[in-house]
């Protein structure tokens, strides 16, 4: 069986010692937010995501939800947590009190996802949507609106989900064919085909409020005539209870390659109810909220499932007797060395490692800027704090999954054929992982994000939060010696960076090709540069506090090891990322689609 | 529903122009192998694979195998498939007339695995299984033992498997622990469970022979004291018919994560009467016999999956509508242009194209060793074959998988959503490749035979057959101008592989786990070169015959786009890997057991 231990005290280590958290008691409504709290917060989050969802995601995957009669059973077990969750109030744990949430910074609201996320993602999806979509609500709906779907949706009492892909378009949502005709009394028809819905019906609560992006009959062509609306399984009564049935209804769900405890449904709108989310036509940008939030997200998924990967791949490492070292017998009572000792096993388990480590690093100093932004009162820091999380979105949403998605590989290799059978709990993980390169956007359409929306804004504007305090740590720390075995490489890294950068963005404005040919190279060499980046200020804060903290001496010297394998062996793929980039796009555009 | 055609053209292309494949008719016992022949065996088997088999591979996968009662049920279809494979004697094609076998040469027998491959990777284990059981017993079993089995295995009317594995011991076979004691009639009582056994049971043949590496009580410690039995489900009367059942009973099998119709299974031995294959305590030479060519149809498995994976993303994104390419409008009267004009998903398919043909190209080149190092008559010619083989066996096998799998998620992601779904059979490419890195020696333990064994065997003898004609070529070359573009990027790779041979190998002899630490990524660069030095070769053979055959220019333009695009694209990859390789093994050597 499978096991799973939270990894509280790296992010002890990141939230007091990398990055000061306490700094977020600075921000409006966060004045009772202490180190002790955050620790507080995690501790607890670790003991329900370990005892009571954990146990249950391997029986979840092979048992999988049943779907008869446009009703959809969750597996065994889930109906209990979910109530679990629900009366610990972890739904709003990061949702304003003004409907009932716990208001805590969502920066510890992404800690608590990686932690779901490794105890069973299926089943955390059921908790995020619905965060998700009270995001959207609360940021674009109106008093009456907020009024009517917020506090039972924080309480967990309601889910919520997000309808945007229909069958002949995901990515470009200007396609949209779901109608929406305006009734008298205020609210919408709602009528079409929506698909991939994930939660968009299961058993675990009263009520589900979906978002639905949808057209009303005099809007505008393609995607800035799309508007939001909130359509609820139930209609909703004046006293807030639950009326009658609405026409919506899951008419199948997917049989999927993972996730399979997680409802992916077809959902059929037939003059559906539903009430208007923001403004007319302005779907595009409340969706944003939701799928940006949600793209942060799915990074955290690809890094809670490496890192319970790498955690049963380490023990098994541990425990399983092949061959003997190639430096001497290890153990001489047995009749062979743990496969540990082999260098090619370490190498596996050490490019999980470095990377786990590193970007839960970029994640809580991201997701503290994301706090910043929207709770400092300058709104100058809003701002630039604004433009650092925009920045970040696509490389932790892109970057993360694809080597989260290497990472459950390399665990399943570890254990050779045993984990590739369902036995050992490895290859659900990488079943799991590859859905995060897919949904919220394919990791194709982050890598264009990134070159295409994020690059040139405002002149460099937003590369300006990375490249900036970047060069400002380089030229703080050019001097230090101790420093310098990791600062070189960073340094290295970072100015093929800034040179890819200028000549993407260069060569992109005459030709766009130019830019979407380089796009995904462009997001690793990033992603790399980026958690080379988080590697050098972790070696920086461990000299630091080295002397001070003699009892954290061995995890401090662990640090130093893993960056060291980070700097020599994971650091020089930004080469041949650059070459690509630097090749141009004429190979890739040269081709007739014949060819093919 | 996937589409599959098999790849004629282009080995029509490898085995005519590239490589000439009718110098297999100097060979001995191939007197009668012309091109006409090989084209027209490749066109049968394409037949019989695209109408027989592939329409059964998502069904099959769906389907899985059944065990009750010791029994294994295969998916519905494979009895009447097996029947008709079985009929038209193409389980015997590449094994000896005086089996029965058709006589034809391995490298023809490489292509129709390739195709087998991409038509049901599960199915084709039936079939490939015996093969390998086929080889051992004629390379290495007497006179009365190939007579009492080979006929009946070529035919197909029984199978065969491999039995190394045991619960404790799948890599380190010295710690087996199945026992054989000697009968007084000549025969063996053999006793032991083994796991991971593939085709164990089935219901596609009458009787089932299981090659099984066991331990005699006298029999030295570890790996020599290993020895190959014959193990038949039922025993073998006088008169060649079966007769009663003998002690070996498939105890059950496992749920994996791909593979589903191939049966794996956990076998019991109870005093089961076994003949012995070859030597007594020779059991290893045997299975290395027969390992070393499942190890190349390993490789071809991967090929045959990314194959098979490329078609069916090629066909998706010429299919699929959303947004404008980046150039301008292709699609003006649809509301969208097909995704295969962005540059992204051009990326994903050129980089499944480039190494599927680049990997068909090096497959045949080793395949056609293959047979000379067997038939050509002059020993010198055929050893020399035989260390080509022997060298780019660990490459065909690891680097052709591992590349394999990152082609068939690339072909998961050109479909985005759709991919991930069981429907459109993507996905199912994905998890069958998962075991063929694990399978026949993990692609670890292959890098490790590469740089452990292969490089320093005869102070380098082995590398000599890549590195000299790739010296020789380059020599002769040099001047060619059209080539340059090409020529010079492999060149490079070339050179970045001796040096990297030659530190390697001589930090390795001063510590082993110097080498341990490279071996992956020496391999995955040796990999990378190599298939440079087949698509500059392939280039080399479109110059030369571009204008002799015009009706071909098509063809030919593309093969030069593809190369172009797998030297600006791919062939960068050997920089990191190179970087990779020169930091040694210090920063995964340094962390104690606890430490991870």
């Amino acid at each position: 069986m499978p096991i799973y231990k939270a990894p509280v005290e790296d992010y002890k280590f990141l939230t007091q010692e990398v990055f000061d958290f306490s700094t977020l008691a600075e921000l409006q409504g966060f004045k009772e937010i202490s180190l002790d709290l955050v620790e507080q917060v995690m501790e607890e989050t670790a003991k329900i995501v370990e005892n009571e969802i954990f146990p249950l995601n391997q029986s979840s995957d092979h048992e999988g939800c049943k779907y008869e009669n446009g009703e959809v059973k969750t597996p065994k077990g889930f109906k209990e947590a979910y109530q679990k969750f629900r009366d610990g109030g972890w739904i709003g744990l990061a949702c304003s009190p003004d409907y009932g949430g716990q208001g805590f910074p969502k920066s510890l609201g992404y800690i608590f996802e990686e932690f779901m996320d490794s105890g069973s993602l299926a089943f955390g999806m059921y908790l995020g949507l619905t965060v998700g979509a009270y995001r959207a609500i609360y940021e674009y709906g109106n008093e009456a609106v907020k009024e009517k779907f917020l506090h039972k949706m924080v309480e967990g009492e309601w889910s919520g989900t997000m309808c945007l892909t229909e069958p002949h378009c995901g990515t470009d949502l200007g396609l949209c064919k779901t109608k929406a005709i305006p009734q008298e009394d205020g609210s919408y028809d709602v009528t079409g085909t929506k698909i991939f819905i994930t939660s968009g019906e299961h058993d675990l609560t009263s009520n589900i409020i979906h978002l639905v992006l949808a057209k009303t009959p005099d809007a505008p062509e393609g995607i800035k005539g799309i508007s939001m609306f909130a359509v609820p399984k139930f209609t909703i009564k004046d006293d807030g209870t639950c009326g009658d049935r609405n026409g919506v209804w899951c008419v199948s769900i997917e049989d999927k390659m993972g996730i399979k405890a997680s409802s992916t449904c077809v959902m059929n709108f037939d003059n559906a109810k539903g009430w208007l989310v923001g403004d007319l036509h302005k779907g595009m940008q409340a969706m944003f909220v939701m799928m940006n939030a949600e793209r942060l997200s799915v990074g955290l998924q690809g890094l809670g499932l490496a890192e319970v990967s790498y955690q049963n791949a380490v023990a098994y490492a541990k425990d399983r007797l092949q061959g003997r070292s190639l430096s001497g017998v290890k153990n001489p009572d047995k009749v062979a060395d743990p496969i540990i000792h082999h260098p090619d096993v370490r190498k596996n388990l050490l490019t999980m490692k470095a990377f786990i480590e590193g970007a839960r690093a970029l994640s809580c100093w991201t997701s503290l800027h994301l706090d910043v932004s929207q709770k400092h009162e300058d709104l100058r820091v809003r701002q630039d704090a604004d433009d650092m999380v925009a920045l970040m979105t696509p490389i932790i949403k892109a970057f993360f999954t694809d080597l989260a998605f290497d990472a459950t590989n390399l665990g399943v290799q570890v254990l050779g054929g045993h984990g590739y059978i369902k036995e050992y709990g490895m290859e659900q993980y990488v079943r799991d992982a590859r859905i995060t390169q897919i949904y919220e956007g394919t990791n194709g359409i982050q890598a264009m994000d990134l070159v295409g929306r994020k690059m040139p804004e405002g002149m460099g504007r937003l590369l300006r939060q990375f490249f900036h305090p970047a060069a400002s740590f380089i030229e703080e720390k050019q001097e230090d010696e101790r420093l310098s075995p990791y600062l070189m490489p960073f340094v290295k890294a970072y100015s093929k960076l800034q040179q890819a950068t200028a000549v993407t963005a260069q060569k992109g404005i005459k030709n766009p090709e130019e830019a979407g040919a380089a796009a995904t190279d462009y997001l690793h060499l990033f992603g790399y540069t980026a958690l080379a980046f988080m590697w050098v200020r972790i070696v920086d804060t461990v000299y630091q506090n080295y002397d001070k903290y003699p009892e954290k001496k061995s995890f401090y010297d662990t640090k130093l090891k893993t960056a060291k394998f980070f700097f020599d062996r994971m650091l020089p793929k930004t080469s041949s990322h650059f070459s690509s980039i630097m090749s141009g796009a004429g190979s890739m555009m040269a081709f007739d689609t014949e060819e093919f």
